[in-house]
């Protein structure tokens, strides 16, 4: 999955950036301080007044990097693959150390640079699995932003706003209007703050919630008569218009490309587009892959803002979702080939033939444990998943011969009525002259591949 | 380099792994305790009763994974690349941070799998440079405690000899000498204890350190002879000579592998065969690549001995030694070609040729950042490394042309008189039909990878 996703990245031109996994406190959570951060991890080094953490994304560590090395080119694109850490409850999917797969441009104030990320995020997706069914909603912080006018309400309420219609998919609109208005407490006793809005401006953020379809036109059309008599409204729409448009030209057609007007990310960075891909048919694992532009993540370093967009793969819960919807294609083993140990005084056959194949480009094992039966050595191959076992004793010894044994074809032509060691033992195999070894190996690997 | 060795380390057979980058002290230090343990790196997570660390090796991990989980396939092959955390001084090649890979056989008790770590050692090291030229040090535990009885040593004075005779390299062996006897003081003013031994009992060691040379077969000779009068000597140095019949049969000589007593291995946990990894040409970098046998690591976990044998590359010590050998061809940059931005009302252009060369397969970036002026881009694209330009504006628009730019080829033939400013004016340039935009960047990448 790694070096497919890096292959696409660096198709569009991303360079690898690599940060450590510890980075200052004041670096990872501001001048507000880490104390209220429960999900951190917190790092004691050799100086124990230097406060540490490890970090809970690469988005801010690429901030850092940015603010602290003005000599670096820009537009400066880089792609990091890298273990985060966060504090959370652990859970199915959810870890407390992932991996995560950003891609980001900085120095780009362009909307298309995030026409660029959303096709690569598209890209990404597509090289994974040609056959997989996936859509990225997008929508813009610009327009929500837009709804603070529209429906009266203070712009400090804004944060709260779209925290609540950022959780629509979880907890249900019903939940989410209750949450705008005067909190409630949730089905785990949680208390949850509401908004303070009143029934009216809640009803006009409903309008705007209602405006949805697979079109992204009719929604971007739907959204100029909503906002038509609030100022700079068609500026922001038109960023929307012209994604929308280029997506389609370059082939990003409707059914990839969505706007979506209700999500609206959690976190507080973003100022402009956002994108968020789920797949059609595992859409409880979430989004796999999202992001947006945040212009102004360089002011707590730098004290002015510098364009950046970018977008954040999560490997583990997308490889869990691949692995629950059955397009995962895992490897059990490294080896093709397990060259067995039937008499420790033919040692030096073992290697040879071991050596032989491996110089041929057949990753192959020798069996180097403390069983001396055949038949364990072979069920060791079995639970390996090592599909072909090279079997060699006395008699090989004297005739000049050596037997291939294909397990996998053993295993293929057994019946459910057959019990495992019985194809275990079954003559899936051949007695070759010792000079054909490769040769017999080879024909097998070929057999298992078709 | 790391996907170089991952392809020699499959070849063997060996299985990927993961473990978290945070253990329990307890798992990392033992019950001894981590408080004695000035490199660690202590973490706080939400449990703040919880004592965890950042790990140091992947070695004491990996005995925890194999204690942990008796339903793992035994042998357990497995190769692991990883971050791992010391919080020693930091100084040029020596990190805080920094990557190991390695290879490990768990279950094996035969010498073979030795055989099998040190030969992996050696294709390795050659597949990341055919013409590197290095060696494999070996030793083995088993046959320095011979020297304990042949010299009448204290077995409890053992570890602290070894130690003494692990820093010859670095300290030379009159410092080596007066450590084994009263300690010094070194330079840096810290006191180096001695081990307490008398000047005849370093004269013995100094006979067993006198035995060395290119001819593995006479070192192995000289030892039979030294230690001729101590009990199960010839079984202790067998193992050594059996490694090395082997690794002669198949094909590492005495050029590649070498048998050197002064060699002991810091670590204390070694038990068996020692090896290191030295670049000739650089030996001041110390070994990049080092292991051994290692029986009893589960002993803490499982109260029971586990016979493995494995080595690890200090990947970043590794890299630094190769740069410095110059043997190390970095890309500055992914993308082949640079589509520059002359004109935004072109903008749309710009994007159909980026995504048809992505499409074809050439890593390809847009440029999107604030500088309008074409000099200034392809200056980015100089500055980014990136070797060929698209022009296009409204001339090329009107005459369905486009500029294709080889700036590397112009600044090949620049000669050392030519300023910068002029090789980036200099008619290294094709115009061709639009519709053979592709043929003519392939044909400039092409002359570039003349």
């Amino acid at each position: 999955m790694i070096e497919t996703i890096r292959r696409v990245y660096e198709l569009y031109g991303f360079l690898p950036l690599s940060t450590p996994a510890v980075e200052r406190s004041d670096v990872l959570y501001g001048s507000a301080g880490v104390e209220a951060e429960r999900s951190a991890f917190h790092v004691i080094g050799p100086d124990e007044h230097e406060h540490l953490c490890l970090r809970y994304d690469l988005t801010v560590p690429l901030a850092r990097v940015i603010s602290q090395h003005p000599e670096l080119p820009r537009p400066f694109r880089r792609y990091q693959v890298s273990d985060v850490f966060r504090a959370d409850k652990p859970g199915p999917g959810r870890h407390r150390q992932f991996i995560q797969f950003d891609l980001d441009s900085v120095g780009v104030p362009s909307d298309v640079a995030d026409t660029e990320i959303i096709a690569a995020m598209c890209d990404t997706l597509h090289a994974l699995d040609p056959e997989l069914r996936f859509v990225v909603r997008t929508s813009s912080r610009g327009v929500l932003d837009l709804l603070l006018p529209f429906a009266g309400i203070a712009r400090e309420r804004g944060p709260a706003v779209f925290r609540a219609l950022d959780k629509i998919d979880r907890v249900g609109i019903d939940n989410v209007r209750r949450e705008l208005m005067e909190g409630y407490q949730d089905a785990s006793g949680d208390v949850i703050t509401g908004a303070g809005l009143t029934i009216e401006q809640v009803e006009r953020v409903e309008m705007f919630l209602s405006i949805h379809g697979d079109d992204r036109e009719e929604v971007i059309s739907a959204l100029r008569d909503l906002f038509a008599h609030i100022d700079g409204a068609n500026e922001r729409i038109d960023v929307l218009a012209r994604i929308s448009h280029r997506l389609h030209h370059l082939g990003y057609h409707d059914d990839r490309v969505v706007i979506d007007l209700s999500i609206a990310r959690g976190l507080a960075y973003y100022t402009g587009p956002i994108f968020e891909a789920y797949l059609l048919d595992a859409p409880h694992f979430g989004s796999v892959f999202s992001g947006g532009r945040y212009d102004n993540l360089t002011m707590r370093f730098l004290g002015e803002p510098i364009p950046a967009t970018g977008a954040s793969i999560g490997v583990d819960r997308l490889l869990a979702a691949l692995t629950h919807l059955k397009r995962i294609h895992t490897r059990a083993a490294t080896a093709h080939v397990l060259v067995t140990c039937m008499d420790h005084a033919l040692m030096d056959d073992y290697i040879d033939m071991t050596w032989e194949l491996r110089r041929a480009g057949v990753a192959t094992e020798l069996y180097l444990g403390e069983e001396t039966s055949l038949g364990k050595q072979l069920k060791y191959a079995d639970r390996s998943s090592i599909p072909i076992a090279i079997l060699f004793g006395g008699d090989e010894k004297e005739h000049g011969t050596v037997v291939v044994k294909n397990l996998a074809e053993g295993k293929r032509h057994a019946t459910s009525a057959h019990h495992r060691d019985e194809w275990l033992a079954a003559p899936s195999q051949v007695t070759v002259d010792r000079a054909h070894l490769l040769n017999a190996v080879l024909r097998a690997i070929g057999e298992n591949a078709l």
